[in-house]
């Protein structure tokens, strides 16, 4: 099955000059969802990523995290931006192309040692991603992997990753 | 399973006085996450909804409605808060406690005749599960059924829903 035929080119959103790679078309496809998520889930065994959680980032992660995390029997962990999370929350502050943005994850979700695969739609230039990633080894968890649907290669985000094992799914 | 019991009760979130259901502890289970989506998949069944689209709202809906949409072999579409989606949308705007929101869908997402089932974490007062159905009644689709995991009876949001099944697994 062809998956970019089922992404969709929005010019000029969420601003000017940026081109977005919208999964809503995808995900709208009984047949692409469901052929996207078998296909992650086997490229997760392959690689042989063995993850006690899978986290995945608000809020278009949620929902291939969620996915992928009753696919291989892993319980699920969302990463929410600050203040939406109910309980006391470990905190991650990074850098935007303008200005900060802060993640957060429930202190008692994750543990040292906890194998940890982490989930998002998209990378684009790496930076949230990596920061889930920090916050995560900061808890002294193992980070096992990345996973994405579309990795946007000319931006080199996994350049700037640890040194796991990296699924992307469709590649521009 | 006693799926209640992996829902914290975290007391004054988001602010004092109201008693937030935290799913993040259920989410985390891998066996409790297991069973809440192979049940709830089972009552959809049982109750013979047959939804064209499962309709998620942001952003902890995304999470249920997307793991049912595979499930059911049904595509999967998000209704946002404005401006987070990408290309023309239809909004509406409904009342909160205080003031006002908006919830959006694509435009070309959904169409007349389009079967919908709207699948949200918890029904408290029923204000978001109303608008949604509005949104997508107003498009000319066929709701067929509502879905939460959590109800909050005493709140007694149901009364305010369209008249189609209504399923929920944990009930307060």
């Amino acid at each position: 099955m062809n998956l970019k035929s089922l992404i969709r080119d929005i010019p000029d959103f969420p601003k000017p000059g940026i081109l977005f790679r919208d999964i809503t078309t995808l995900l709208r496809d009984p047949e692409g969802l469901r052929y996207t998520i078998d296909i992650f889930t086997q490229k997760c065994i392959e690689a042989e990523i063995k993850a006690d959680y899978i986290v995945g980032m608000e809020s278009r992660g949620f929902i291939f995290a969620s996915l992928l995390a009753y696919k291989l029997g892993s319980g699920f962990i969302p990463v929410r931006k600050r203040g939406k999370l109910p309980a006391a929350v470990h905190s991650i502050e990074y850098e935007l192309e303008y200005g900060m943005d802060c993640l957060e994850v429930h202190q008692d979700a994750l543990h040292p040692g906890s194998r940890i695969l982490i989930v998002d739609d998209l990378i684009a230039t790496g930076g949230t991603a990596k920061a889930t990633a920090k916050l995560v080894q900061n808890i002294g968890c193992e980070l096992v992997g990345f996973g994405f649907i579309i990795e946007l290669r000319d931006l080199q985000g996994r350049k700037h990753l640890p040194d796991v094992p990296i699924i992307s799914l469709i590649e521009y």
